[in-house]
């Protein structure tokens, strides 16, 4: 009856919780036939804790990949309400920015649009989170350099520490002291006219196909803001009547004024504006 | 040592697979504590067979909400791609019922904008799937009837097999022989212009607030897509000048002209016009 007492108490402590141990099996007699049986049993339960440990990293990973989409389109239905309510370009970039920054859970982003009076040259006026002082003054002459003919091209680039880049990526980022990042161009009509930059300090960060495949529809949403806005200046600069009274507008009357006044000096003839103020 | 024996052969099925069985245990020695220990082994993996079971379970589900948020986000990108693209509004208008259909992995979804000159009825010439004959004949009249009301009220309508319901959404489902279905109306600057519908027949079926989230999502593009056509209509109507030349287009010619050969009749003043045809 030795070897079950010795079995009955290395049993206990496995049942207690020490799956590391097995009971000893000597003998092809009953007595072996538990042993084996013990250390199936305990080889199962241990099995088992390994499965349930992988489901839950598992579901840890996804329940993270469920809320970044969650996130996102929370996101874009709030970017849509306000390039639907036709809200300055200004603050559905802003919103753009921040709104990527919250689902890629770090980093920073910014967006280049063109400097006035200097169209050419994409500067980055709107910008969430950037704490690098000098990548803030980044400016991208389009055609030029890596991200000026990267947004030229409509070409993505992007950087982590599992992607391979050419010596020129390596050089902008030490150039400007950044680690992570990718590129989306803002494209209207064929022609390029922004870049979004979404970046980050991590490491060992890499960029699924998913970050980057999210990314670029906020970056579409950003072409959407652009172009509405770009509509509504042609309008106002193409209208030559009120909406409201529609009556002719103060533009369309100073260029027409001007016509009379050269028409009537040619002719010889008076000229007067009769101006009517109803209340 | 008979005890010993029948242990052993119940371990042996235990161990094998079995796990409705237990050893019966007597006695408060060395093989009445291998019984307990073996018992409490067997109990321990039935637990976390059943903790395997509910997780792969779980997992399954949220596989499936993430394939839909997945989908969704794929689909928007491509919607977003098509507004930006300026293409035909209709065009965007069915790629946003066929994915909201895609999405939903079943049933059907229906848009419905102004009729051509009749402007406060809506009527639905792009759905997909709608299988229900009499209702794509369906109008709503803006402020008329349950769906007239919610469209001009920006309210949300569903039904399904959980949601409570008033007497005349039942009767409207009745009415028009369906089941399960969900309104988001299209408000474009605070003027109800359309509304999507999204149904289903299946039984059982619970609209989530993911899911009604998610339709939100889809409609709020169509806000989009409405409003840039509008946009674009609108340049269209006012523009005077050709984009290209920049010289005044025929529509602005024929309005001044109009008036020039008014104004040499009343001063009896010839009037020409000079056409040069530049090739």
């Amino acid at each position: 009856i030795g070897p079950v007492i010795e079995m009955a108490l290395e049993a206990k402590l496995i049942a207690g919780g020490d799956l590391s141990r097995h009971v000893s099996v000597s003998g092809e007699d009953e007595i072996g036939d538990l042993g084996h049986s013990i250390n199936q049993l305990t080889r199962r339960i241990k099995g088992n804790m390994e499965e349930l440990k992988s489901f839950g990293e598992r579901t840890k990973l996804i329940n993270i990949e469920i809320h970044k989409r969650v996130l996102a389109l929370s996101s874009l239905l709030q970017i849509g309400e306000n390039i639907s309510a036709s809200a300055q370009m200004e603050d559905v970039m802003t919103l753009i920015v921040e709104k990527i920054v919250q689902v890629m859970d770090s980093g920073y982003a910014m967006l280049f649009l063109p400097k006035p009076r200097a169209e050419s040259i994409l500067e980055s006026n709107i910008a969430h989170n950037v704490t690098n002082e000098k990548l803030s003054q980044l400016e991208i002459k389009i055609g030029e350099g890596i991200l000026g003919r990267a947004v030229a091209e409509d070409e993505v680039i992007y950087a982590d520490s599992k992607a391979k880049f050419s010596k020129e990526v390596s050089r902008f980022k030490e150039d400007w002291g950044i680690k992570n990042f990718a590129t989306f161009s803002i494209i209207s009509h064929n022609k390029p006219v922004g870049m979004l930059l979404v970046g980050n300090d991590l490491e060992d960060f890499e960029f699924g196909n998913d970050d980057l495949e999210l990314i670029k529809v906020f970056a579409k949403q950003a072409v959407i803001a652009y172009e509405s806005e770009e509509l509504t200046k042609r309008i106002k600069q193409s209208t030559i009547k009120d909406d409201l009274t529609n009556l002719y507008n103060e533009k369309y009357i100073i260029a027409r004024l001007d016509e009379e006044i050269k028409r009537a000096a040619f002719y010889q003839r008076p000229c007067s504006y009769i101006l009517f103020d109803v209340d």
